[in-house]
């Protein structure tokens, strides 16, 4: 049987009132960046030092990546289909999987994981190389010195909210010789901060939006309807035309 | 305040019993085709004649279109981000808007205003030459004779399923200059039998969740992930690199 | 570097040709099912026997539900926003998940990947036992003797359709003391057919289709816009209200 | 034929290098809030004011709204079938359509035009009375005296934001009798600020991002799968069972 009684600890409505974590919203309007209230959703409670002002941080880093990502390239091809906004934005985020912004998440329940187990980083290395698999979070098609994460952990040293997560990130990627990317570093901040792994991707989604929103605006105001990938670039290599049997 | 009751005329659950508009789906598994289910879901009743086998061959015609098609590409792009099948699938679906299949709605809804209106081809013509409008539903940006129209054309008229909408349609094409292309000689038939423009989009929908999943499965499995468009086919034409005021 | 390239197997474009596994469109229209069709596409031959029909009846088979599944609530909901029927039906396919219709890929990639190598249903059954894991194709939160999954394994037989893969998912049953369910069932006969699990999910997505548009349609003609859950049936249980610190 | 060449003006990518309408992200990330990037993104140019300030505030304004709002229940359902986060959050988005949320882009589009034209509060009425439409941005289901309208309008004030298209929502309320709401105030904001209209939705997106994430999740960790709505709440209103003819 289904179950008809639903609950949420994460927000309460009544007529006038609107309470996320139990605080009315219009006093978080007043006294929390975006950056706080992300924070105080996923975890309950609002921050005790900067840890909004860093999440906020982590929402600029990601907005936009110009065509160079799946998420932009599939909303540009849905806004051409002549669509609502939303539609156009849902698409691109539909692409935020495993590949693309989805290691926030692996790699955040990796060191979420290991930390409390006492796991290092060569163990962790070799257990995954065993496996053949690639741990989520280290290197990057594009950056190699990626200016984000650099900012990203400079801030959250001088801000004391570097701990150990972020510790076994970086030993990790010492040990795999490759740099902690994008996905690493915010795996390795929000795990400090206690946020859970299940949050990880999140923190690429909400930013993405803007980017996606700005993409779709355009192609639609600017651009003919009906993309397509040209011609010339597809190579068919199925069988050659032939008569029903 | 909302509204905490659901009703549906569509379909009814028990255990061990699902009824589709009042029969039992093991009966219309044995005896009905795909066609002839679509058509009893959407109008209620199954078909007198060959409606069923007119669906089929509309669902047949539209399952894939290579890349040529904002659809393919956006499922493409997402698929490349390591998402499941349903994901990738419902990003192409998406696309599926006023300029992509969704001209089946508008030209439905066109002809089904117009036939008891009794409003002729050249008054329907001059009215959207008037308001700057294109009609949807006439020319193709690749198949200006397309076989798709040929063959549905011939099987409505030899089952006796041409009528006053597929008609008016084939005027207004005459009055344009352009052929009717396949949303235009679908948003006819349908018409012709009676079902309502509103569900006028899914008989593309339907068809191309086929194909989409086709490309998404040869994404996954052939193609190394996270696609990007090319470098050197992007253009930058914002604001050059510059500091912060 | 990105890959400029684009290939596929599935189909090509010319003006006024298209190709799908090398056959031209209009003749599949006039002698091919859907499901012949829906075989084609996905393992690139047509069926040499009555697998199109079985195919055929799968899709008849899981058209709709009631409300009694996510996939028609979640796009009753977005449908009642006011969106495009393709937004709708798109949400509603987004939760075909590992939960809903999922088991599919997860079953006949299981029994895809077993009856080559041999492994017995008691096998089977005890290694997952001792993960601790569900199988997935076995049990029915509504249905445990699904009208629906005794018409296809009827058929199946009849038409010579049964193997290996679908014998085996009986075993597991059996050992399971669970039947088979419909997830199951489509996951052998599919296998069966030497269809890769890789498109499992496709032949619930296919079908659901038409029951989401159906329902959106419904929603949008018949209710009122902007559903919400009754507040009777939702339980606040987070921090009572509280001032900012 | 399709177009091959991609263009933006919003951002570029080259290795170690994003640079954002011009301005690299290292330097935003240091300096601007979120509110800042967005109104950047969307603009072309950073604020002059405390324009990023007040979309902070908007954005806090609206995360979440428990589960009375079509967009929370579709992601609960959805992250019920067993999904990745993206898709469940994917499915809430897409129902911010014409009835929610979908306002502000509606809204907007009128503030921004008939203020240049100088059309009055009674005409701009009259005019949608004699259409028998309603207008997108006042009146609330829930909410009569918003809150969060209260704050962003004094805010605005304060800051010298608010101008005359936020005049001109305000004197179309009185005109209708109706409070112009949460829509209608982030119209007139933006209006006012010189965003365009067709990024009116993306104000209401962005932030239900984070409300949506944390319903998937909470769906996810705390509740069984597979949602459905309660039998006892379903009326079926279609035909009796029957037999095919």
């Amino acid at each position: 049987m289904s179950q008809p009684f639903w609950r949420t600890s994460l927000s309460a409505v009544e007529p006038n009132k609107i309470l996320i974590r139990g605080y009315r919203v219009q006093d978080l309007m007043g006294r929390c960046s975006f950056g706080d209230v992300i924070y105080l959703t996923f975890k309950g409670e609002l921050p005790a030092g900067n840890e909004g002002r860093l999440i906020e941080m982590i929402v600029v880093s990601s907005t936009d990546h110009s065509f160079l990502a799946p998420s932009i390239d599939a909303t540009r091809f849905v806004a051409s289909g002549g669509v609502p906004l939303q539609a156009a934005v849902a698409a691109g985020i539909l692409s935020l999987g495993d590949h693309h912004g989805g290691a926030i998440e692996q790699c955040a329940k990796l060191l979420q994981e290991s930390v409390p187990a006492g796991r290092s980083a060569p163990e962790i290395v070799n257990d995954f190389r065993r496996r053949r698999q690639r741990i989520p979070g280290f290197g990057h098609p594009w950056h190699d010195r990626d200016p984000r994460t650099l900012t990203l952990i400079a801030k959250a040293k001088e801000w004391n909210l570097a701990g150990p997560c972020l510790e076994l990130a970086h030993a990790i990627g010492a040990e795999l010789g490759l740099p902690v990317n994008i996905d690493g570093v915010i795996s390795g901040i929000i795990s400090d901060m206690g946020i859970s792994w299940h949050y990880g991707r999140a923190f690429f989604i909400i930013p993405r939006v803007v980017g996606l929103a700005a993409h779709a605006v355009e192609e639609t105001t600017r651009e003919r309807p009906f993309r397509a990938i040209d011609l010339n670039d597809i190579a068919y290599d199925g069988p050659p035309e032939r008569d029903l049997p």
